[in-house]
């Protein structure tokens, strides 16, 4: 079956796991520098030089993504773009996709097109190649599992902080959390509604900023804020043995966000720190930086913040507020399981 | 929480996930050579050498195993072992795994301890070392994916097979669907039952034995027979563009399986042909490799079997009977949609 074959309203079931391979595997960019063998053969084969990087996400419908929030290019949009922001905080440079999906039989042809139309779109952005994969069907919900590999030169890792780094972040924290809030709270108005929403739906992920900050020496650490900016900041004290000082005032709110935030209800604080899936870069530099980031910003157009201290771990992580007030730095971002 | 901290009788939704990961990464090799960063940092980076090999195969509880028929080591051990295997027919080396976890929050604690234990199990006959993955909850069921990256020399790939060509197998054909047969019908008594049981259980991917076919310049196409022997002849000369003569007397059945086929009330063929996830090696080779076949067996302790040759692609694919008669070779294989 070819997909001009394909009536409207067919589902995954109504064509078979063949069938639905071949459809899907033409929707995506499968060849180019690197691939030998692509998507067809038992593996791929690839040529790569230098380091690679791999890392993959799984992503459930109910609890990563929601039809009745997101378009169907926009699941698979963000799918992606997890796995992006993982090799941006590394520094290095997006190559290979593989993409293994369970799919409800009920499952609408419509809304796998639609994932893997999301998913080339964003990664044609950066030359990736879908190389890999498979399908299942399932009796639970859609899931899919991306893995994405990568290659570097200089790699910064999550653990390379030291005690008098500066700790800075790319962009402005907290606007997919307040995107998502707008699009489950239609009715409310508030400023930059369609940024914030897009943050959510479309986010895009600082690969050529995280590049260009490990090409720099006095750049230390990385991780990208797929967890909240808080949680992932104690993720890379921790991985790097140190403390920290978070100054809250100084970490940067997307023009809305604290309008939602009061519309909502909420702790400002909440979003800014515990609202996850903004993929941006909170990174760690040495003195030597500090003078640089001006012309950074302007060269990359991403605006750069200095949010925060690192301190030595006998200090432990602290958030400190408005008046000065300390308080003890915990995780307020994700957790499958529990929210 | 360390994991001797854990009741017995916990579930994943006790623990949570960070837990949970920190709980599963202590149980699997995580350290090796080639592994540059493991587990713990944004991706993985790794060093290799020549090509790199990527595949990924999920597995979801209801569709490829149930809990009333494996044990947990089971699952991880088959899971695993579905990705090895797709290495292996590329005749390459496996060295990174990176596992995608959906649970349910009831899923208990032993159960993922079970799971990574067999992965843990299986992986370390290999050298495989666990570099990466994530864990999220599912409102349905267990689902597995695992990715699996390797090295190679020479690549065998599906698409090199040319008329002329003889059709080889290692090994015997149906033995899991025998084994599958078997533990879902415990009363039934026949020859070499373990066998088949542990067949399906533990299948041992036939890694070494693809390398060394792969070293072999005569080899000249491999699969691995994880959707059936029939099916994965098809995949086979689709990609190579060439036709095919199966001989369903010479395909090799492993003891017991004819008495189990009897007993089942099914056709012998259906099993031999269309029973998966045997994760043995169909390949193809040039006439120079049936002279040093018995010297290949001798050495590897593995029986080859030569099965049928490969035709000019105009004469279509044929499955040769007991009496000479000629049949359509047809997918008889899962569909994982469709059962």
């Amino acid at each position: 079956m070819t997909p001009a074959e394909t009536e409207p309203g067919q589902t995954a079931g109504d064509v078979g796991e063949f069938a639905l391979i071949e459809r899907l595997r033409a929707k995506v960019p499968a060849a180019g520098p690197g691939v030998i063998l692509g998507i067809g053969d038992d593996t791929a084969v690839l040529s790569v030089d230098g380091p690679v990087l791999a890392t993959c996400d799984i992503q459930v419908e109910g609890i990563h993504f929601d039809r009745a929030v997101c378009g169907a290019e926009d699941i698979g949009w963000r799918a992606l773009a997890a796995n992006l922001s993982d090799i941006a905080a590394m520094g290095g440079t997006p190559r290979f996709v593989l993409i293994s999906l369970a799919v409800p039989a009920e499952a609408p042809l419509a809304l796998l097109d639609g994932i893997y139309a999301g998913i080339a779109e964003l990664g044609s952005a950066y030359d990736v190649v879908v190389v890999g994969g498979n399908v299942s069907g399932t009796p639970g919900p859609l899931t899919i599992d991306i893995t994405l590999l990568g290659t570097a030169g200089r790699v910064v890792p999550r653990s390379g902080a030291h005690p008098g780094d500066g700790i800075w972040i790319t962009g402005t924290a907290g606007k997919a959390a307040a995107g998502l809030y707008l699009l489950r709270h239609p009715a409310l108005r508030v400023p930059a509604r369609d940024s914030l929403v897009a943050a959510y739906r479309r986010p895009i992920p600082r690969v050529r900023v995280g590049q260009m900050l490990a090409g720099l020496a006095a750049v230390t650490a990385m991780i990208d804020t797929s967890d909240g900016t808080g949680s992932d900041l104690l993720h890379l004290a921790d991985a790097s043995g140190v403390g920290s000082v978070l100054m809250l005032e100084q970490v940067p709110l997307a023009e809305g966000l604290r309008e939602t935030v009061q519309a909502a209800g909420r702790d400002p604080a909440a979003w800014a720190l515990g609202g996850g899936e903004d993929y941006e870069l909170l990174f760690t530099a040495g003195p030597a930086f500090d003078p640089t980031a001006g012309e950074f910003m302007r060269a990359t157009g991403i605006a750069l913040t200095r949010v925060g201290d690192v301190r030595p771990v006998r200090e432990g992580n602290w958030l400190l507020g408005p008046r000065g007030e300390r308080t003890p730095l915990t995780p307020v971002g994700w957790d499958h399981f529990r929210r």
